[in-house]
């Protein structure tokens, strides 16, 4: 099923339980509207529209990520008949064995999900809601580029993630405040990133775009020879670094990449770009947190002696490689809803493209709402997750068991 | 002169070139609107209403500053009759013997310096000029608490400042720019410190309110022990932290203290409030970036087996010494047109003064409006001034005369 | 009693069972043997002639302490008749009451326990016991100034100490290892620090040295002004630091105060001088690792335009302030070991006196030899105590008690 | 020429004034001895038999390094007839046409290089020369595996390098004092890394020693997944790191890559192992400064759930690409004159190769011994090199043109 093009994609009884149906069936999606309060660091979420069409997407290939979905699935069926669930083609396969009875308030009709291409399931998704750890959300959101990003309903499964996910034992309970507009969403900005070839003659058929939920770096990588990146902020020169590379992240990535390169916990409700090098060569590259309204311009550089062909540099996007660049290349990176035509940009004016703008028009709500649990989730984090300013421990073990964190190790 | 008392500065002939007059005489301050431009960082200043009233304060004792100030006053005396000069008492008696000749356009007619008391002269001031290093703004600044800020214009003289001040040579140009409404402004928020003393049964009646431009901070200052401050965010308990003290920092302070303590540089269009530990017992504590919204609240604690009279905590404001807490007293933070009723605050209701909130309704224009030289002035100063990522010198020197800069050392 | 001069302390019964002599009446100290082995960080500690005089410190006033103190001199009076306990004056008016028995092997005689002046006790002390934390340790080894430092046996009652001491449950049989030659000692080395001031004329009679275990630092405490430093290694000119201070720490100090400022963590073998700045005006100043043989001058310096009466810098020893330093002041750190008389030295002949090295000659060990429970204590401390690369906690606490170490906090 | 294997180097005329010769017909290498003074931290180089053969090498193919070369050569043959100069074979190519004249002494003759393979270059090498940067010290050194180092002169053309090497200027009066035991020389220690692959079933036969200058290091290199790292200290469990890498460093590379990744400047004269991580996802992981006889064990661990194919972690030695490790393969540090037979060790008896012991038994100086200027370049070198605490620049720059060194971008 999984490689089936999108119109080959018919209904279809998979089992006596299950049935297939073309996401392109369904209506177009629609989102909610946020309303923040004065004395909430969180938004409400009004669905003046109710939910219909509710997109689950699960980390690949665990045991109980796939119960958890089935499970999650099945709820949905029993619950909200009227809601329409869509999952990727591969999780199909793997899930279509799974529902061994009909659903309750539908006792004579197979349970029916709807799949499709990545490019039509996007254009449909209400509401997503992720099964796994912070790799599945990130996956997840990067699915949704140059287009509003639907909420992020997401539930962790034994392991705890730092973008703050539900316990999943809890799904019920939260999806029906979801539905209810009961909930409040934390709201996150996203990066979006343009690559530049130096080659390129038609500069502007090639300017693609990527969004960043975490962070954009740029790294040596394999090679044994550092990267010369000269930086440039709204067009003006600020530095050269010679380095293994220089990460760009969002607040919510500032806990990420950034903090092992040394970089500052940024609260997601800070507006603002980070710019964190990865190992310089120099004692004085002091992390920026730039404005959120910055335009960053990476160009690779290089030692006029090096061999051009072997300065590669690559790209990564949220962790994923993206592309490699050559000397000479750039990257750009705004905020999503930024622009990069601020006062004395350096840009060409080809790059100036009716598209670009046209797109930007269509978002009403940029970055991404993420349905939260407390207003305290951030700093909840921060301490349990990532053991925030502990202190040293100078009270004995209770027990032969109480054993520090780091003591996980087993042979 | 510098002891009297407002009411006892009548209009004086000190010599014969020079009267001074009360500065109550002059009519109340006005200020000008600031214009945001979707392009720009900064905001043009524009004055509906001529700028009439001009305080000028300087670096006290140096021979370089007197003679820069009594070239400026000359200056406007000279080109701008329709001005008032502003200085405070102890300026007056260092400069009255400077003035030789009456002001051009008026010259029969000594040169005139308005004076009084410190909270009279901060009603009547339309702009201020300083006339020094960074110390002399944050110092002229804090005169204006609890009220709008003029603006700031800035020279230095021999000395660079990280609050990026002109240079004394452009005063003619800089100063007929501001004038005629063609110069532009970088803002800068401030924070503001609530004291609230443990054993204060009326607490309300002590309620202190103090503003920073760069930072506030805690610490033990020549105690032999260590502070144990308890932070809370927005009411919620964050952590406890074991250390030499702690910085609350606004991104104008980002270069200050907290970047000596390992802080990250924050462009001061950042809006958001930095929290950085200064010498932690931990090795997990890292600066972190607070939204500009932030409550926080530290306060000071106590190993129990301490003696309470020693655990004295010294606050600063901007770096000058403030006041000394002891343990169980309480420091709380919010940026200048914050509130510190946020959600979940554990703050006690009588606090909830209402000539808290009648001040904060008065303030237009929260922050420092600082005249700024170009677009750029910020990535120039982290360059130039703070020698942000220096690459390693692997080039030789060209002469014997070309040292680095740290051999500035003389026997 | 404790505040009797050295001759009065005169044989006295106390009580019924307690009798006081005085500690001059004992034999002089001697030491043990230290052998290294090839396979063995520690060393083995061989007492050739049999221990005969343990002085017992403790941490001031606390029920605890006090408890184990008589406990621990029972002991040894019960088990040990022919070895002799010293305790200072102020212990003996906190526990004279606690001691209801007579010895075990010696029913009808009262304990006795030895005193005296601090000069006197550490001439007669074999073998150094102490219950407390690592600031009793820190305090008891700084009587030791100038002379060889007896081996230090460290119990800890309740809260753990990075200075790895044994719990005190374990003490009847560690000091029957202890007795037999069959305990291994970590050797510590110690830094020694002269003052020098600039407006002495006769430099060397005032030469004053003082001895750290863990660090020296100067800092500028409760001054408002920052404290500019010029350091020498060797005789040269290194560099001049603005600063809240700068502190030199042996290895062992490296876990103290050079860790909250940033330095690395430096295992007690490698013979080293830590030199790290604190809080520095600087973004390229990276703590320093120097050779054990350095000399490290500091001097105060001022800018010019510094009234030189503020300019105080304080300097502590071992966390203790020791004495404060006025510009042109300079402290000289060598290891204890060490000579000022390197190659370069800019310190002046009359320095170099012969009481300095005859004084030197009559140490065989010198630095802290501290009984140590295993070859592992090191990494086992900087794990468990100081929590060293907690991995981020990405599972779910067990159980609702099974907070992160860092909620301790109560209300 | 390069390509030829050792026997076929026969004795060639390859112009009229260069002639070259095996380097096999030379007489084996002999060293000088090392002479330790109280008061140096340098050490007098003393031939007692005088020097006969060096081996010269140089950065490739930069046309001043190759002018550099034949003017030290062509200097050597004139004023040093019984010297032998070792060149290796490409070397030959470049430069062979550069002779135009008869060696000065010897006017009938032309000029001889001897060359041969790398084995047999090492093993007739009494002094080695290197013209060029760091990189060429570390590679000519990185030939000298399992053996004596010879001592090691270095020359810079034009760019300063932090191995502190002499200006190219001065070579003839420096060589000159080499000949005559008047040069006197820094120590830097090596670490030695031995490979143990977990699916070997006769470990020993693998067991494959590197030596390093600088540092040896993990990294995940371009993987998009975190490396973790098992980390033993002398046999014993110290942490697990999860992070892009390891580095372990001698002191002379405590400024290469572990500078960059935070670690402390450690000077070549501390006995040590720095362990520094690189990127770590720890708030807690700090800098480590390990004994010198210190036993490291890296082992590549594994999240359960990876694909164990993809996790390959990348090894380098002084910068270069070494090998690629599986999980479970294994790495173990130690310098160079050390045992990886300590107490608690966990290696396997079958590695007790006799081998490596008998090797060891030969080398009678370990390390590197490099000629040095001063008794000060250390610190010259971290103050001119790397702007170690460069003061905030607050004088302004006297002309346009003293511009911050890190201003030398340009487009
Ligand atoms: N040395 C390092 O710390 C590196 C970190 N990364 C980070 O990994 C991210 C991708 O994450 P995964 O797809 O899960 O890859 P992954 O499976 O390699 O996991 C990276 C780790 O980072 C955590 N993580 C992800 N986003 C986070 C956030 N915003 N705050 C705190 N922790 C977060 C994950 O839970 C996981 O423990 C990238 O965006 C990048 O920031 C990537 C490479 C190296
Ligand atoms: N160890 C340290 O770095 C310490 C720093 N300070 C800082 O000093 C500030 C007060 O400054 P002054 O009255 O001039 O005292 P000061 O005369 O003691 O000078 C402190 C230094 O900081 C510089 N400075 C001030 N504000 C700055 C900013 N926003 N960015 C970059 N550099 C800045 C000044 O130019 C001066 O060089 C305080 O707000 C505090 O942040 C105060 C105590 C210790
Ligand atoms: N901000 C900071 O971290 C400061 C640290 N200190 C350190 O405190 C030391 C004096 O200690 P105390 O008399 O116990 O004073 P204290 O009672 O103020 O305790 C300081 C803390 O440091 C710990 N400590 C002491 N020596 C240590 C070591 N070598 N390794 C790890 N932890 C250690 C103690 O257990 C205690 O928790 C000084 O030598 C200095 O290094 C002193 C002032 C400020
Ligand atoms: N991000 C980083 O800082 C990285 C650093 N390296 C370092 O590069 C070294 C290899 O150097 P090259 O062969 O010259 O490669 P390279 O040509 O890539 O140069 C690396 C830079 O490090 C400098 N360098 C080398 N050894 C040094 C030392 N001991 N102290 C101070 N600077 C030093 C070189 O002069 C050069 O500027 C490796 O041993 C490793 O330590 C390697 C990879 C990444």
């Amino acid at each position: 099923l999984s490689n089936k093009t999108n119109d080959e994609i018919v209904p279809t009884l998979l089992t006596q339980h299950l049935k297939v149906k073309p996401v392109t069936m369904l209506t177009a999606s629609r989102s909610p509207g946020y309303v923040a309060s004065p004395h909430s660091k969180l938004q409400s979420m009004i669905w003046s529209n109710p939910i219909r069409n509710v997109f689950i997407t699960k980390k690949p290939g665990t045991t109980t990520t796939r119960e958890a979905m089935v499970k999650f699935i099945t709820h949905l069926h029993d619950s909200y008949p009227e809601i329409n669930v869509i999952v990727q083609p591969p999780v199909i396969s793997e899930i279509s064995n799974d529902f061994k009875t009909f659903p309750e308030q539908n006792p004579n009709h197979p349970h029916v999900l709807f799949t499709g291409e990545n490019e039509d399931i996007v254009t449909k998704t209400d509401l997503m809601v992720t099964l796994g750890g912070d790799g599945t959300i990130l996956h997840a959101v990067s699915m949704f580029h140059d287009m509003q990003v639907p909420p992020v309903l997401a539930f962790s499964l034994g392991t705890l993630g730092f973008l703050l996910p539900f316990d999943f034992s809890e799904h019920e309970v939260v999806f029906n405040q979801v539905m209810n507009s009961r909930a409040k969403c934390l709201h996150r900005t996203r990066l979006e990133c343009f690559i530049v070839r130096k080659n390129d003659p038609k500069k502007i058929s090639k300017l693609v775009s990527v969004h960043a939920m975490n962070d954009i770096f740029l790294h040596r990588g394999n090679a044994p020879y550092l990267a010369y990146l000269d930086v440039f902020i709204d067009g003006e020169y600020l530095t050269r670094t010679t380095a293994d590379g220089i990460a760009l992240a969002t607040p919510t990535g500032s806990t990420a990449y950034s903090l092992s390169a040394g970089g500052s916990i940024v609260s997601p409700l800070v507006p603002s770009i980070l710019l964190t090098p990865i190992c310089p060569r120099s004692l004085s590259f002091r992390p920026l947190i730039l404005p959120h309204s910055s335009h960053v311009k990476i160009r690779i550089s290089t030692k006029s002696t090096y061999n051009l062909e072997n300065n590669k540099i690559n790209l990564s996007i949220d962790g994923r490689p993206y592309d490699s660049l050559d000397v000479g290349d750039e990257i750009h990176v705004i905020n999503e809803t930024g622009t990069i035509y601020l006062n004395g940009s350096e840009l060409p004016p080809e790059y100036n493209s009716p598209d670009l703008f046209k797109r930007k028009s269509k978002i009403k709500y940029s970055g991404i709402y993420c349905v939260a649990k407390t207003e305290n989730d951030w700093s909840l984090g921060i301490n349990e997750l990532l053991g925030f300013n502990s202190s040293f421990r100078f009270k004995p073990a209770k027990t032969k068991n109480d054993k520090p964190s780091n003591c996980s190790f087993e042979e």
